[in-house]
């Protein structure tokens, strides 16, 4: 299959999640990379692009789009890598030209920019892909395909959490450029570790239950001095489906490094996933002994295994799991260029929908803190 | 030294936690168990008697009470074992006699109750201990000691939890007996998993950071089918000192056998215990490799030691943690017969204090539920 | 069931496996200690036996066993906890005045001593009991109903190992007195770490597979600088079925408390067993998730429960695993009592023929490294 | 920096080990793929190549060489990954046109062959790089640089174990091609078990002490019927420097997927690595607490950072450890190019040297087993 010209906006130099789009676009093979606006100035997006053997650099997303969609071998998709304050805009850009978007999370940074954004991506006829990266990991599959057959019953009880520990020291103070923009309302949204990590707690349990949260109690707190964003949350939720949840996010719980973990009881039985661990899962029918299934093992089924690389005990990683999402959206975008709708062209990928259940999240948990935690409806 | 003389009230043949005390009262030879009422008929308490080898068998709790006390070498202590609501009455028998009373968990049934017994522990020159028995394993006297000894800086967060499954299915319509009497409000009062587990939780939270819960949020669900008490329980939780944290009970979680947990953060590092591993303690502080600590290992200070009997390396589990409570219950009550002052004397046991701050745990939750998880203050 | 009345030769103040073995003997209340020769000098003795409440103290073990022979109320039973070259003289003492032994292991300093012993075992009507108290855990017994109930098909490898890390450093010339006699040959005998922990592990994997080991070749080590003894030891066998195995023991592997650990693989499954965390034990049938089975949980069968005091998820440890070994012991000598053989009786406690076993392994073990690892049939 | 210019001997549609070196070749974005020999036959090649994308494709290994070595934008490496009897010819073939040779382990199947082909090497510019690939991983590098920092202090222990269960059905007799000719001595050589993994499991131990194999006496087992290769083996270490080890490696072990463990322990401290969960990295200082090193977290340095693309937290699996070979040969390649001399731009990775010392590690193993486990000196 010919591989997908793509395209960046975001990930010049020295940010983290553009290195990450890039290494997930090559690991399946589906992309060549070929143009990007990578930086916020011409120079710097062309000393990028240089840096990383990118022919056509541009010097703002708005002329990307309009020279890329002029070529003939323009490109087909664009990866958009921005602080969330910049997604709104320059998907739009990309949209408005039919080239398919491929956008990191959380969706944008207002709820107004999610809904303008949300018109685009109806009026278009390309794809939006939310990069929802934990979502492609094969046990987090296996999950879902094993809630869905009904192996854990009756959906009772949701405990997600997504405890981090970078921000414990103050390090916006200290020159980390992530710690600066991350906990800056202007660039990062209403929402400081539940718009960073909670969206994707959140977005993990709603993916693998395929329930919906109706209401929340959120706590928000701001521990380090001088925050005016949250680095803690506590948030209560209630399904519609009637079933309960708790949602932990925090960025100043020493000793976590990058611990989502998800687990899910029914009336007859749990689940369990840690992110940090992704090859297992560990699985308990009410009354029989805990099984540790694990990524293209014995008791790990086709949803897991589809999405696998390697043989079981070869470890996949993070890396891997965002390739997935990329590897999807190759599919997804060769499936619509053949004349598949788009929502059957999109599977399982999150895309604008789960996009702005993520703002929806966000506003309803800092409106219920600044209620003193009462119930909001999303 | 001389061992203690002892009798019980409850802990008749089948009963579950009674053999817990006796073993518990056994391992480290402080107490001689000699008299007993141990079921709610004289015949049944006789029968149990007389294969646990107990001479002197009583009707009721009066009698023995009366009795006892009326004899040169009557017993010195008490072991309360009952269901919840017959808590109460027992202790103040014995306290009224100037017998000691060591009592299970939670304080009894109805915050009424509680505040009578109170009273009478007041008015006794008797010692009245609470078996909070998680706060006799070793790891968790060494948390505390870190926590107090700023290890952890300023505490922050507080995740708590304890889920179990045993009522995933409705085992109380099954002929569980355990079961039956723990769903009832009558005999377990108004809390369900709050307070049969909720209250360890809430007390262990407490006993390790030192801190107490100002303000608790609580959505108590009973997710079994014809139950009134809660199964599971999701509290948020606001600590006077300005920490958050989170308590989650729940007797619905499959795959949970026993799985009390204690995390704790602060702004210097961070700590996590889990009961059915108790030998270890992770301790992270900031910026450094999380470290495992063992019982009697490296790494353990006096606390933990002085509570251990063998060499790390050499699990010590649930009976151990428990025998420590009688341990110090011993201690305490030989320090009281030679003139120590009752508060003294109690050291780092649990007594009325905590078993009042259980029940209005309960209470507060239970009434927080009730108001569609209202802020209520304790 | 009236209690056995118990004496106790060794064990005075400082020793830690005489502790142990009281501890042990008190938590399923089937013995009562009342005379002992617990130290090397007749003040010693008496002192630690005041310290203990044990009001029949003897200067020699051969005085209390004449003794308490001569007493209506005398002694039933006695536990040996010396150093190894004591334990033959003491219980052949207590043999021949009909004095049921509960011996620690290993079971003599010499191969001498061992057969003489054994001799007297057999001219004796009462029971010879060596603590192999790791046989006395719930998940080895589980273990060892499901390779006898052929759940793991013919057993081909066997792995077992027991690393610890005291000797690192040269603790003997430090002061400590377990570390000086445990690196004596006069003392302890041939082996060192092989005959210390060593024996321990060959004792479980028999004891677990039910096999026998036919021929090994050992490569014995003294890292510590003076030791004549080893401090570590690698073992390849050769069992008589046709199942190979290696066996590792250590005393100078850091990080390693108290590490033993049980690996057995037969044609259809495996099992894996760790004593820091024995309430645990993996079970993989080949082709199926591996499955976590919990002590007294869901898929521990009747062997595992009826040697379990407490509910899954409350951890049992080290002191109850010793102490179903008393239990047993109390069992086995009731029924001697009542006329049962001595061999029905002894039931599935290791005896004589598992200390022969264990010194032939220790001799072999010296044997086979003092010509260069070449293979000894034991 | 340029991408070099890429070919593939082997790898066509079925086998397993192909693609990951093509994922591995990619993910650092050094490698083009351009030119292939992929199967055994020219229109398997070719549909394999079409597959692939790749336009180059050729009938032989041989027509390959001579024909990319005639082309001006010939390729520049070749990476080898068809079974191991191939090995040794195909590598020859390009290192005789000075075309850089990225080469799967075992070096080949036969001590000739091998021989043979390090003369080639020796009289060649090009490089020749062996995929001993989990010495790509991070913690791995992390382990070499604390024992040669001399964290450990003086190494005597090494315990290495490689376990597998795939083989413990015969596989080979249900058309698992993997099966058939890795138990076919013709196309793997002399070695089952020790050829496949246990290679793997020397190699590691080597790299992480920097000590060599002395002596080795070699158990080997075919448990599997008609198996005339080793699918079990046990096998004493003796290192050159006095340090003593333990190597198991087993294809029959159920439970086991692909269980590679190092175990190092020195005078000072003790290291703990297994490649299921190779994110981590557990170290005890002797005398201190167990610390648990994280990639890229507190505590891991240099040497680990180095070869790692995400923070800590965001696990990395076997792939990324692969594509780090892959990414220093590229490195190698252009030092070489640019006049670096062939050892220094080697660096770390491994080469014709340890394909030679693997070589001699299976020979010995074989040697040794045929002899009854004698000591056999590499």
């Amino acid at each position: 299959m010919k591989r997908i010209r793509l395209g960046m906006v975001g990930g010049g130099n020295d940010a983290f999640i553009g290195g990450v789009h890039r290494i997930a676009a090559r690991i399946d093979d589906r992309f060549e990379l070929l143009a990007g606006a990578l930086s916020s100035t011409p120079e710097k997006s062309e000393a990028s692009a240089k840096a990383l053997g990118i022919n056509r650099s541009y010097g703002s997303f708005t002329e990307m789009a309009n020279a890329e969609a002029a070529r003939e071998d323009g490109i087909e998709a664009v990866s958009i890598v921005t602080p969330n304050h910049v997604h709104a805009a320059a998907a739009k850009a990309f949209l408005a030209k039919g080239i398919h978007v491929i956008c990191d999370k959380p969706l944008t940074s207002t709820l107004e920019d999610a809904q303008s954004l949300a018109q685009s991506v109806a009026d278009s006829d390309a794809l939006f892909i939310l990069t929802h990266n934990y979502t492609g990991y094969p046990m987090i599959r296996q999950a879902r395909d094993m809630v869905h057959a009904g192996d854990l019953g009756d959906i009772r009880i949701v405990q997600v959490e997504y405890p981090q520990d970078w921000l414990t020291s103050p390090a916006e103070k200290e020159g980390v450029k992530q710690a600066e923009w991350r906990t800056d309302p202007k660039r990062s949204g209403a929402g400081g570790s539940v718009g960073d990590i909670g969206t994707h707690a959140h977005n993990l349990a709603c993916f693998v239950t395929g329930l919906s949260v109706e209401k929340l109690a959120a706590d928000l707190q701001a521990f380090g001095a001088g925050r005016t964003l949250d680095d803690n949350a506590h948030v209560l939720l209630r399904f519609a489906s009637g079933a309960r949840g708790m949602l932990w996010s925090s960025q100043v719980a020493p000793g976590n490094e990058n611990a989502l973990k998800l687990r899910v009881y029914g009336s007859k039985g749990g689940l369990e996933w840690s992110q940090e661990d992704p090859n297992y899962l560990w699985f308990t029918p009410q009354g029989e002994p805990k099984r540790l299934i694990t990524r293209n093992g014995a008791g790990a089924g086709a949803a897991a295994s589809a999405v696998s690389r390697i043989p079981a005990g070869h470890p996949e990683g993070y890396l891997e799991g965002f390739a997935t999402i990329y590897n999807e959206s190759a599919e997804a975008i060769r499936a619509v260029q053949n004349g598949t709708d788009k929502a059957t062209a999109m599977g399982l990928l999150p895309g604008i929908q789960a996009g702005l259940e993520g703002m929806a999240f966000i506003s309803a948990c800092v409106s219920s803190s600044a209620q003193d935690a009462a119930w909001v409806t999303l």
